[in-house]
């Protein structure tokens, strides 16, 4: 086949790009069968414009190709056929050794395969919300099947580096593919920081990302995002969809994001996501067309042609009724055009798909029982499958093409159109604008599928359009399509990837630039407005001042500190620290007065003035905690590990003990904790003792808000709540909806209920700047509320609270209740 | 009944508002019907919250209510009858004089009512398209429907405006509601400026704004955004939908938005866009529940309730399933726990309704046939209306409230419920994230309907969460709906209404910032990027020049000049102007050196370097243009009007003609000159008289491009186009996809196939400022295209073309071909 020459010359200018590439993607680039007589594995080739532009890069590159082999091994041991010496496609060259075949468990792959893939994210995509089903099992079936995907991925990695030289040290790409694999690139991702292979990461998806508002409807959707940006470059077909993705990653995830730039930011790593089309191999069909005997025998009839697989998106209902009124409105059209719509046979054993079928059949049975005359039919409907070589002479003898999909990703049957058009004259396009394809190729004559009127008359002007107005169309349209090539995507995409080190590329930066002052504007400015007075509550460690080995050595920043400083002297800033520490100890590391303090995740909490609140440690605990503290210190303070008495809290640290040891040790101490009734709660390197209390830093917040601002603060104040643990997710949780949260986040595949993520302690520095600034340049207003006020508050309140252990038969114990009708009634229940 | 008396000391608070209101929707506050008896038309007054909050500030003001009363009258004289005067309701106060009632013919009627707003709008606006019909004939009945609406409002006004007085002469309100009237304010507001009365226009809609993705697909989707647009103040419940909308005023329509104080600029007007979110009576709910006699007898069995329209939005087929699930999981439940599942019956007539109601009595059916005891059902399955109090009493004494609709604008039933929940310890509700009040309700357990497992799970957590937690979350849910209520909604309009005026309200600016430079960035800089050179194509008057009474008036402002001079001077800028005048007048408006003119609609090109391109006036047509131009000047060259002889074209002007005299001169105009087989084409108060010659703006466009930059131009070159009149759209639909496009307009109801909108000249000097700025910032090329190269190509081609006059038969003329295989070919066919 000519074709492959061409692939051939391409790969030779696409391959500059330094390292070989690993591709993963649901089928490997030809199927295997089994021969029926021998008994042998055979592959079959598959002909696509993806294979013909990808296969050649990989081959020259050394690279590998991760995949299913399109049916069920039963022997993961059988050995991957070569490809047959006949074989002239451009996988031809792709060596048994060079495949890393997934096995699956045939019916967990028909959940993944079938339920996930194809019955949630295949209609969730397309902005089908209807069609698709939320199963938890398919879900769980993805997970698994992405898991192995990830899990053959490395493998081939390590492969790979066995047989370095070749392409020296550039690192591989890894280059990911479609809705099927969204969460393969994060197991990637940590098993080769595990392994310390270098790599980079690539995701492209073939069909559109929807919205968000359809994309949220997924019950796991964070889930999906964070999977996507586990790579370091994501590519969509258009910009549309790329713009649609980061909307996604700051609304579900409250990602930093860089739209112009088109850029995302999850836990410190910047994720570059580019527009890049794909194109079809113009030039081989250009010769299929050359070569092309005509099938279409009948010169006086106007062929309208449609390709299509028989799914719901392609609109093919639509088509159909919209060619029936075509006749209705313009009867001129009668045994003058034929309507020759090939639908390829897809998904047949789903029942969705059936009854597509049976829709189509009954149409098209109808619809030319009702204009057939006795020499000729409209519509001739062939449902099955078309050589190459017949589809290029349909495409160059067709005088208009209907690619009108209901939404469609790309949509290659119209650029295949375009390159087959060598006749002159030409025939016309006619695209939907929901295809992405409808997006470039201006030139074709665009039409809403859903309205038949239209549809309609937008056919019957395409049949009827003069000769050099199709001409000055399909010039332009081909000259783009050949332009734009499969090649050249691929090209486009290596380039993307090349790109990622460097500053700045066509399209723009590749990095995101470090969080400023500016960055706080729309979310901040929008939710503080211009009357409000604000309460700052910002967690220690890892928040305000960096993690360090020991906690003394965590110290406040200058620049930090000086900014606390002045937002503590002015009168519409309140702020307050909350720490797992305990109270003095996180004063002293601060080191400011007039703010308030909440030691031991709010459980210790010193008031501007001096007042100081304490939860209660139960009489009953009393005892318990001193037994603890003391088999803590006898059986597993050693390998420098030690216990941190914090009054209310014991805090078990082990990040001085040596990392083998850490996992026994801290097991160890959680079975210590939990036997004398405590809660164990992980840290960092570290792990707590929490008494059984009903409280946390979510219950601390609201108490220290209400104390400070009375019991309607919410409808008082603003608030901004900033923290980097799991413990400051309570107040995350609790302040939902009323305050302005931000998780400090250096993984990305760290969970919050905080509305967005920053990545260091500097970002906080530059929300804390933000803040000032905000403050600074309004007019100080008369009637603002007073810490007089405040404190008046606080004072009819019971500064210490008796405690209750819960009775034994409730599920949770009761917590000390809000005194929601009268502010001076005991805190306790 | 108690509710009025709220009601009414609401009225008094809330209008404070200064001038009269007229309400327009769909619906009067309450419907007629014919008594069978006495064959007299009577009230039948509605309860809604809606109507609770707005009627006793329209009667308190004096306004008029404008919707349909019900039913077809088929007299329109007969008199609406007064409120029965036993009616408590909020209506009651509504004299008949006060309301102005829609007839409309039936069956127009029904295709805007059920095929158009709720076969249509209903499920594309609650992102379902696969339900949605797109059907021509519906749109043009609401269209229809629409127009009506507006023309009795207008009546309305008229009302108002000889009843003057009590409101002194503030201007009234008109508000209209919902998705049924989102036509209606483009019609009042011309009829309103035309009849010089003074209103202000708002709108609010009941229901989601869809993202752009699936708004889109509505094939008169603009149209839509313009009637909306009419309006100054377009209320939505929650931000999301706001920014939703704004994203489709800037996506469909090319407007400049400002998402931060969420304003749209249409046509030189500020619309402000402001979430609204509605609340419900909720004291009035409070006593009803105190009221109500306790209906659910088995104090032993935990109620689990759901209130809801028989509607595919509500996700009842879902609920009942995850219920099922439940009761498969936690079998504890069973002969516990009760479904009690009030269907409410709607649309009934339409077979989506009839279809769904079908498969919830099958489902109904065989869960009960699962399940059953002896003693025990699981699910009671109500198919009615239930009375208030008995809501009431389900709503206090309930365990539960599901309220987990697949999509919905807020949902009242969450609200309702928990205003009922007197009773201690509270019930929890469970509320779905993709409704309106999901996005508030912060302490309801939030559950994803999609998801049966999931709400499987969240249902057994409410039914089993203890007390406190209950009383926690209950307190905060009531507080927040108390002070939220349905009266501080309409406060919340009636202020949003009057910072219409002001400066900047609580929520930030309520009119745009006028155009400055950085406005472009977002837009110009990603698409003229790093690495291109530049073409300006620019119109002359309206985009360069503001318009004049007279085309010699229509000077150049200094500072455009100077800056266009600069531009002219940078070696990455090319300039070329393009209007409707003649190339030398144009020239010598302009009075710059070196750039291109184009006059004539480009039938005239002036290059830089002095040679000239002149698209030849037939022979034919020689004779034909003095002819006409005589007739012109002898039979309608009166009252002020001139013809200008363009050269190859002629211009008639009547902007100097008394107003009342111009329609029927220009009709006259325009008679001559299609009689003279010209072609009239409207302009600024003038008719222009062209040769049947396939050229326009577009192709000439084109063309200057081709000459300027070689070939392949639209591969190497970025372009900007500018023009404010409808010769401008050639061009602007010929560059689709090439250009950056912008189109000047003052009017907010101009069609435009621009990416963007301005509205007057300032804004294209900002954006002349903003490229001026950005190539003075990057730094020289050393490679960069130089005139040279270009004076090369454009030398190549023929100065002068030749020009065959169509064939009769063709149905379009044949244009000069682009030679796209050779260059120095002959520019004619």
């Amino acid at each position: 086949m000519s074709g492959t020459d061409n692939s051939g010359s391409v790969s030779r200018s696409a391959c500059n790009s330094k390292g070989s590439m690993i591709v993963v993607s649901n089928r490997l680039p030809f199927i295997l069968k089994r021969n029926d007589k021998t008994g042998e594995l055979e592959r079959k080739a598959s002909a696509g414009g993806l294979v013909t532009a990808v296969a050649p890069v990989v081959i020259r590159g050394g690279g590998i190709w991760v995949g299913w082999p399109g049916m069920h091994l039963d022997d993961p041991n059988e050995k991957i056929p070569e490809s047959n010496p006949n074989d002239k496609t451009p996988t031809a060259g792709l060596l048994s050794e060079k495949i890393v075949p997934i096995y699956a468990e045939p019916k967990l792959f028909d959940s993944y395969y079938n339920g996930c893939c194809n019955g949630t994210f295949w209609p969730l995509f397309h902005s089908m919300p209807d069609r698709a089903t939320f199963i938890a099992d398919h879900w769980k079936a993805y997970i698994k099947c992405n898991e192995e995907f990830a899990e053959k991925t490395v493998h081939a990695l390590h492969l790979l580096k066995q047989q370095k030289g070749k392409n020296g040290n550039a690192p591989p790409i890894v280059w990911v593919h479609d809705y099927h694999l969204m969460l393969a690139a994060n197991w990637i991702r940590q098993r080769v920081e595990e392994d310390d292979i270098k790599c980079k990461l690539a995701f492209f998806l073939h069909i559109p990302f929807p919205p968000w508002d359809i994309f949220r409807l997924f019950p796991w959707s964070d889930e999906v995002l964070q999977g996507i940006l586990g790579c370091d470059m994501v590519g969509f077909h258009i910009t549309d969809y790329c713009l649609n993705f980061i909307d996604c990653c700051q609304r579900n995830l409250g990602c930093r994001v860089d739209r112009k730039n088109l850029l995302v930011e999850l836990g410190g790593r910047t994720i570059c996501v580019r527009p890049l089309p794909i194109g079809v191999p113009f030039d081989r069909f250009v010769q299929l067309a050359q070569n092309a005997k005509p099938v279409l025998s009948n010169a006086n009839q106007q062929v309208i042609l449609g390709v299509d697989r028989l799914d719901y998106t392609k609109g093919l209902v639509h088509r159909l009724k919209a060619f029936e009124r075509l006749l209705e409105r313009y009867p001129e059209h009668i045994e003058k055009v034929v309507l020759l719509q090939i639908s390829v046979p897809s998904r047949t054993d789903v029942k969705e798909y059936q009854d597509l079928k049976e829709e189509m059949d009954q149409l098209v049975g109808r619809i030319n029982g009702r204009f057939t005359t006795p020499n000729w039919s409209p519509i001739r409907y062939i449902y099955g499958c078309v050589g190459q070589d017949e589809l290029a002479a349909f495409y160059r003898d067709a005088a208009v093409a209907l690619v009108t999909p209901l939404r469609d990703g790309m949509n290659l049957v119209a650029k295949e159109f375009v390159a087959c058009q060598i006749n002159t004259p030409p025939g016309v396009l006619i695209v939907s604008p929901f295809a992405g394809a409808g997006e470039m190729m201006h030139e074709a004559l665009i039409c809403n599928p859903y309205e038949l009127d239209d549809a309609a008359e937008v056919t019957h002007r395409a049949l009827i359009m003069p000769e050099d107005e199709r001409i000055v169309r399909m010039n332009h349209l081909r000259r783009r399509e050949q332009l734009n090539d499969v090649d050249s995507w691929m090209k486009a995409f290596l380039k993307a990837m090349d790109s990622l080190e460097e500053e700045a590329d066509d399209i723009g930066a590749t990095s995101m630039q470090p969080v400023t002052i500016d960055d706080f504007d729309e979310y901040l400015s929008k939710y503080i407005g211009y009357t409000q007075k604000l309460a700052l509550l910002l967690d220690y460690d890892g928040t305000l001042a960096p993690i360090a080995p020991h906690p003394d050595l965590a110290t406040l920043p200058l620049e930090t500190k000086h900014t606390l400083q002045r937002l503590s002297n002015m009168s519409d800033v309140y702020i307050a620290i909350i720490s797992g520490r305990n109270v003095d100890n996180v004063k002293n590391m601060v080191g400011i007065e007039g703010i308030t303090y909440a030691g031991n995740h709010g459980l210790e909490i010193l008031h501007p003035d001096g007042s100081k609140f304490v939860h209660p440690m139960p009489m009953e605990l009393q005892d318990a905690v001193v037994k603890l503290l003391k088999a803590l210190q006898e059986q597993v303070c050693k390998d420098g590990a030690w216990v941190e008495n914090k009054g209310a809290l014991l805090t078990f640290h082990y990040r001085e003990t040596p990392v083998a040891k850490r996992a026994a040790l801290a097991e160890q101490a959680r079975k210590l904790i939990t036997a004398s009734g405590f809660t164990p709660a992980p840290a960092h390197c570290a792990l707590e003792a929490r008494p059984p209390v009903e409280w946390d830093k979510g219950r601390a917040s609201i108490y220290i808000l209400r104390t400070a601002f009375g019991l309607d603060w919410s409808e008082r104040i603003r608030i901004i709540y900033a923290g980097d643990d799991v413990t400051d997710e309570d107040a995350m949780l609790a302040l939902k909806g009323m305050a302005a949260t931000f998780r400090i986040a250096s993984s990305h595949i760290t969970k919050t209920s905080a509305e967005r993520r920053l990545s260091s302690t500097d970002s906080v520095l530059a929300m804390l700047k933000w803040v000032e600034r905000h403050f600074s340049r309004r007019k100080p207003r008369a009637n603002s509320l007073t810490y007089k006020s405040a404190r008046k508050a606080r004072e009819s309140m019971q500064m210490h609270m008796s405690y209750q252990m819960p009775a034994k038969t409730s599920p949770r114990p009761t917590p000390p209740r809000t005194p929601d009708k009268n502010s001076s009634g005991s805190e306790s229940s």
